[in-house]
């Protein structure tokens, strides 16, 4: 082994980072509550738990990163006396606090939906007057895949909405945005300060869990451009280093962001197959002090989602082209268990391909029953 | 995991056959004498020098399978008694043997070099009087990569080839083939029988050991029909099961097989990235019973060995496009330690990439330091 890193976390990611790492001869370790996570199978997972838990995961490796942005700031502060760690500390405090991370859009001159703190029913009320109904309230700390937050569509709620997210304390209400879509923006910075990026991911969820990712977004040669520049001006403020996710609205008045994940992220899974150089393999070239590989699309890609139930592998690798990826994970409703790559050659391959595909899927569909896109 | 496939060996070809398992929640355990092979950061190794390693290795999976053709026949009647083994017995029993071998190639109609079975002095001058001068003298069972052969090219070395060969017992002459390239064509069969064929890769070799493969082979659009036939004809005759290769010699009259090698191989490496379905993840599922996967080309690839000593990784990464799989070896003259995929778009920067890896990789140069085909 040239290099061990060390991630807060063992589960999809982690195994993910793990497997792009083990040809170029770099191990990972793991930080990671559950012993028996998806990592498990590709290296030592330390349990948190354990008694000297972060002193045994500082002992693990050589570099740090992570696949969680809720990793504490208290073991990223123990670590990084001793050892480096990629991302940077600031950017896992702002990508924490979404209040932190709005005020940071606001400086970088990234649109943002408008937008207000609220630490009281008052200050929720004064909210819901300045940016009118519906807005969504979120807490500011902690909270995804739609948890931890709260649409406000009359003034009725707002008792309610209170008394569900008050005690959270710190809370953010945000103008509801109408949106046509979600997209998002991955990309990567190498220690050498290089920015590399992949093409618009355009997003689709399914009771507030990603569904499906279609790359290159449809019809996004207008805001891939914008997008590449906001989420660098990102990268360079925070001299970051490794992958960055931002995921954009795209509405009448242009690409407003909604939040960034200093990570890997799951719009990027197509990226395995689909791109020449993955998001995994580029943060840990990232992380190791590696030159960036190729960001380049290599065919338009669907990416689905696995959740709850597993499809028989037999159906899906009976698709043509059709790549999977489970995480050895048990079955659980609404948990993210793995996901299928499709590379179509032409439109009408994919219409074929996600009705098969949308017939092997157990119930309920994570994918919705016709993908219209033009490729 | 869904299943656990046993391989005989655990070296790179056993690593990346697991590695390829792995997202299909497919575990694979290895029967290895080298318990530190590079196969063990992917799963149990059972070490060849315990007391009951066949009994172990029997209970450790569901279905086996090897990565090497010299596996024992008395281990896997053993095995095969509880469970199936691919690819099936009669194809490793003939790979083991070259008198076997050319016999079935003549039996289905494949050409190959005119040869003899050679057992005595006698019988070595006979094949010499018969075949004339020069021929090759192989051992009809072992050797690699240029080991057990003797290029006689003077009836003067007879006496000194029989020495050095004859201990073998069982010999085989063949004709020296004037051939303008080598060329290997790799193909994969499912327990339904259906068949599939990658693209032929051109291969150059440096001291008998494979250097660089290239591929499709440069103008080989007549010579792919032929060779897949040829494939066709000895995976349907061998009722066979995964993945196997077929080295043939282009020559002024027309395609010789020389040898099949009964598992994946190094000139089918490029397949990782260079085809929708790799080598490794297509004899994976012809092993588990699952569909196979497309063998489409992706992109034209030039597959380079590391042999002996590691280049600098960075270098290697920092070459447009390149990917790197090292297999976790130390470093020892003459050992393949990892290889190199090079995916360049068009002619000018192949030759680019080229030369700037002859200069990254260690002395002695496994690479030429041109390389000139046609894309």
């Amino acid at each position: 082994m040239d290099k061990t890193i060390g991630i807060f976390g063992g589960g999809q990611l982690g195994r993910m980072m793990a497997q792009a790492a083990l040809p170029l001869n770099i191990q990972c370790t793991f930080l990671e509550a559950n012993v028996d996570c998806p990592a498990a199978q590709l290296g030592q997972v330390i349990s948190t738990q354990a008694a000297n838990a972060i002193h045994d995961f500082l002992n693990s490796a050589d570099v740090f990163s992570l696949e969680f942005e809720n990793t504490p700031l208290a073991d990223v502060d123990v670590l990084t006396q001793h050892k480096a760690m990629f991302p940077p500390r600031q950017a896992l405090a702002i990508a924490q606090h979404r209040l932190s991370e709005k005020a940071l859009f606001d400086q970088l001159d990234i649109p943002v939906a408008p937008y207000r703190g609220v630490d009281s029913l008052e200050s929720l009320q004064h909210a819901v007057q300045d940016l009118g109904l519906p807005l969504v309230l979120k807490t500011a700390t902690g909270g995804y895949d739609g948890k931890g937050q709260f649409v406000l569509r009359s003034a009725e709620q707002i008792a309610q909405a209170w008394a569900e997210l008050g005690p959270a304390k710190s809370l953010i209400a945000e103008s509801f945005v109408h949106f046509s879509r979600e997209v998002s923006i991955i990309a990567v910075r190498g220690q050498n300060g290089d920015v590399k990026t992949w093409p618009l991911a355009e997003n689709h969820h399914h009771h507030g869990i990603l569904s499906h990712s279609i790359v290159p977004a449809p019809n996004s040669a207008d805001l891939q451009p914008l997008a590449q520049d906001y989420i660098t001006r990102l990268l360079n403020h925070l001299d970051y280093v490794g992958v960055l996710t931002l995921e954009l609205f795209v509405t009448d008045q242009g690409l407003f962001a909604n939040e960034m994940a200093p990570r890997v992220h799951n719009s990027g899974h197509w990226s395995i197959e689909g791109a020449v150089c993955s998001q995994f393999e580029n943060h840990i070239r990232a992380v190791a002090g590696l030159p960036l590989g190729s960001t380049e699309l290599i065919r338009p890609t669907v990416m689905v989602n696995i959740i709850g139930k597993h499809p028989r592998t037999a159906d899906v690798l009976g698709l043509e082209g059709a790549h999977l990826h489970l995480y050895n994970k048990t079955e659980r409703e609404g948990r993210k268990i793995g996901h299928i790559t499709l590379m179509p050659t032409h439109s009408e391959q994919l219409t074929t391909l996600c009705r098969q595909l949308a017939q092997i899927l157990p119930e309920p569909l994570a994918l919705h029953a016709d993908i219209q896109i033009e490729l």
